[in-house]
């Protein structure tokens, strides 16, 4: 069979399993789900073992120590799949929620009425725990699922799918309700997006130039995230214990993730008294400055910043610094350069916090708290399947009630239209 | 300067635009929406005047009346166009509307906050209405809009958009709220679809054959209707009188829209008794029917529907028939050549009422009304810019609140993440 039409039995199947998938019960749900969790444990020696190959693989190819720990697995990383698997099958079910309902003068009721998505597919890089993960947000939202991880964790992949997959078989679900495609032949992705017959919605997951790809290829809504060039502002009127501690917490607890701050922004009449401080207790972290031009003259030694720096998502210990003449240029340089992820103000003074709340346009706006909560789980919402830096159906982070859309449902005694 | 650079700027100054309408107030806007419904009146002549240009090369190249009716204006059609402005100013503003408050364990208060989306391009075919419909949504929503009509109405969109822009210089608002592609270069179309940097979300308006160019494209979500292949179907248990009512209103009142019904269904147990009056009646209005091999035993002399009969969305008046053997068989159909449109069933059976509305994956499903009802204006929604039958951000009738997205507001007193 050809590459092309091995895909399209899979995407056939995977909306075949939709159908099957969008009238079952929440219980149901719940069992294959909680099923999934217990094999995942039983099988843990399999997986560990094709875990093995992928690590050797990717040693041999020298990748550094950052990749090769996302690509391991041991058996509390087993562990951990399994207990989150158990976590989304506790969740409430969104599908069949009543989102509003009303009546019209001519007797019609009106509902909103909360339904899956249908098929979602799932194209993603190195770690082998997206492969449950998403499987069980997919199944818990009654939508079938294609999932499509990076060669570098094929066999790690393979094995957790096969373990999946004989927990449907256990429970009674068609197995097309989650699919992994099994060639790493790159092709099958620029194939699957353009089976916009078959597929509602791509989620990619991974680097900008991964989803850059997926974007520009696929003729199916994609939901994305880019990069997340955050910022923290500073304003005139801060409270510098909190503006250290929370600039501290926002740069330093964990660089490597989107919410992270790329850019310091501090008020120019404040700049003197905050920002030497500031920069020792950060430097002291291990954290590279670049600054603007005032900044280095406060701060000599520093790197100068470039336009360049203000673009990028350093995902590391180093951070960008502007000393800005207002609020307004504070919400212009975010205009520019930000990624419309998270930014945050720091201000005791509500008329400037509410217009930094209000002009910035970002998936997440904080006063006074690290952009670092920017997460479905910090949010309260049970488990994220991702974060959204587009304006399109989901916004932010992404958790079962974005897997949904819905559908009007309209009751009437026979009305007909005059 | 070039095609490219000239887009560019446009969609520059349209980003700009949107940062000043996402902080306006609701005041402000229907200021300046009723002034455009004031100016529209005032320069009617010049309009009519413009309107006149584009009939005749309408008539020059043979376009056939039903495009000329769809194309021309006279002053009842301006004065509408100017109603509609003012009822769009009288609707409700869904901008800093709070969807939803809540408080973490460390304090945070989250809110889900209604906000613009930014930038909408709308890619429209001979109707010039639509200048001054989507012009009023889109400022009333706090997005900034860039509309591309059709080479056939291009001097009447270019008339009205010289009264809509006279009308945001005299309420204080920046040309980039509303933006006209004046060239009818093709190309146009291609290099605006390129501008995701700028532009947030494309309404493509018009034939298939249009929509499929944006969406193969398109870097920018596209938000789409792309036909309307209605059932309705007859159950075993439905009352006879309403299925006739309801499904002679569906065909007949307006076979020309998308929310018609293009097939029914009817259940083998009830056909010999429902079918050839249900018939009869629809012929009297000079509906072509063309049936399934059983239709056709019952009703000697019509036509043989085709599979492609069933995939045809005939917007005219003709009438795909099939009689089926179950519920399942009805909603397998649906299933097979729908359109996700809308779907009704009727029947006094509450079981299969229910199961239909469950299982048929549709914007709209209705029991026991007409599909006619999918509207804007039937919903209550009090205006629409259009029908999506997609499932992502919008489905069924669009209204003002499907032309804003949310983002996240978090306030705290200096959490941190630890």
């Amino acid at each position: 069979m050809s590459l092309q039409s091995e895909l399209l039995t899979t995407a056939k199947q995977a909306q075949k399993a939709a159908r099957f998938l969008s009238v079952v019960s929440t219980e149901e749900k719940n069992k294959a789900i909680k099923t999934m969790a217990k094999e995942l444990l039983k099988h843990s020696k399999a997986i560990i073992a094709a875990n093995k190959l992928d690590v050797q693989s990717a040693k041999k190819e020298k990748r550094n120590s950052a990749f090769i720990d996302r690509l391991s697995l041991d058996l509390s990383g087993i562990k951990k799949m399994s207990d989150d698997l158990i976590a989304v099958a506790d969740l409430a079910d969104p599908v069949s929620e009543v989102i509003k309902t009303w009546q019209r003068p001519n007797g019609l009721v009106l509902s909103k009425v909360r339904v899956p998505l249908g098929v979602i597919g799932i194209i993603y890089e190195s770690r082998p725990n997206v492969t449950s993960d998403c499987a069980g947000l997919c199944l818990k939202t009654g939508n079938a699922v294609i999932l499509r991880g990076g060669k570098e964790s094929i066999h790690s992949n393979q094995a957790i799918y096969k373990v999946i997959s004989l927990a449907l078989r256990k429970t009674g679900f068609p197995q097309g309700c989650i699919s992994l495609i099994q060639t790493t032949d790159r092709q099958a992705v620029n194939e699957l997006l353009k089976l916009n017959d078959y597929i509602d919605l791509i989620i990619p997951r991974g680097g900008e130039s991964l989803i850059r790809g997926v974007v520009e290829n696929s003729l199916i809504p994609v939901i994305k995230h880019y990069k997340g060039i955050c910022h923290i502002y500073v304003d005139k009127y801060a409270d510098f214990a909190m503006a250290q501690a929370v600039a501290f917490n926002a740069k330093v607890q964990r660089p490597s993730t989107c919410n992270a701050m790329e850019c310091l922004l501090v008020h120019a009449d404040i700049a003197l008294d905050f920002l030497p401080e500031m920069v020792k207790h950060l430097r002291k972290s291990g954290v590279e400055i670049r600054g603007c031009a005032k900044t280095a003259k406060l701060i000599p030694g520093i790197k100068l910043a470039s336009n360049q720096d203000y673009a990028t998502e350093y995902l590391d210990l180093i951070l960008s610094v502007k000393i800005v003449s207002s609020l307004k240029q504070a919400v212009d340089h975010i205009a520019k350069y930000g990624s419309k992820h998270s930014e945050a103000i720091i201000t005791e003074n509500l008329r400037n916090g509410t217009s930094f709340l209000k002009s910035v346009d970002a998936a997440c706006v904080y006063l006074n708290a690290s952009t670092r909560f920017t997460d479905g789980n910090q949010f309260g919402l049970g488990a994220e399947i991702g974060v959204s830096t587009d304006k399109l159906h989901a916004r932010g982070p992404m958790g079962l009630v974005e897997l949904t859309t819905y559908k009007y449902v309209i009751i009437g005694n026979g009305q007909i239209r005059t």
